[in-house]
């Protein structure tokens, strides 16, 4: 819903379910696996919404930092000790607080998605869940900073 | 910001700017090329949160489908002849309209980013952009209904 100012009004699609409790059990950084399962529980009146979602083995995840208060447009990410805007991060401190995630769906229950490689917070809204179609080649890709922490961490000097 | 409803409210940080004046105009479905050119302009007082971003080849850019009213829990997509679930498309007809592109960043021009595969109207409010980090295997992913509809339109009965 768009209100006169140009705000945008949205309602939580349902919550994810997740073994982590505190911000700080989340692996984070270069190397951070994220292997952890988790359930998209989606609310019982949206649940035709997820007609042939099983057929995707990936899906993109929308959701809401609810824990996180305000933004920095500039800050030190956990895996480097130089500051970048914010952009160009995935901090939680963003003018938006939207987060994404790509998980593997590993199956669906009824109107709860049992995935593979959340890092959110248990009980975090769910904003909404698309199907991940296609990749940019990894050798298409550049990484600026984080290419640049990546290499000073494996060659400290 | 997260209301007592558990609504939550969010603020454009900017405005899209494409060729597109008309949905009509995008090109849709299996085989679709983005190539277009278009510009997220960001708001003069987060340019700051712009820093370092054009060390990345590719990005993450969270819009609104500001002209789209209402979803369809289940609906026909223009690719193919069979209805499917909203959360197993990219319908902008769904309960938060978030639209979700991956653009390639062609250059920055102070609080102007050029890109390439833009997909959405001309003045779309812009709601985040994150660097876009890895992909998926391409052999890993599967693509559902896609995929049957592509292989059907490649080979009509």
């Amino acid at each position: 819903m768009i209100t006169h100012g140009g705000d945008i009004t949205m309602r939580p699609i349902g919550t994810i379910r997740t073994a982590y409790t505190e911000t700080s059990s989340i692996p984070k950084g270069p190397g951070a696996r994220h292997e952890a399962e988790g359930v998209l529980e989606i609310r019982p009146d949206l649940e035709p919404g997820l007609a042939d979602i099983d057929g995707f083995s990936h899906l993109f995840v929308l959701w809401v930092f609810d824990r996180s208060e305000g933004a920095d447009l500039v800050a030190r990410p956990p895996c480097d000790d130089r500051a970048h805007g914010v952009f160009a991060t995935r901090s939680p401190r963003r003018p938006n607080p939207i987060g994404l995630t790509v998980v593997r769906l590993l199956r669906r229950e009824g109107r709860r998605l049992i995935v593979q490689g959340v890092d959110m917070l248990d009980g975090t809204p769910l904003l909404d869940i698309k199907p991940y179609l296609s990749s940019v080649p990894a050798a298409d890709l550049r990484r600026g900073w984080l290419d640049e922490a990546e290499a000073r961490q494996r060659a400290p000097d």
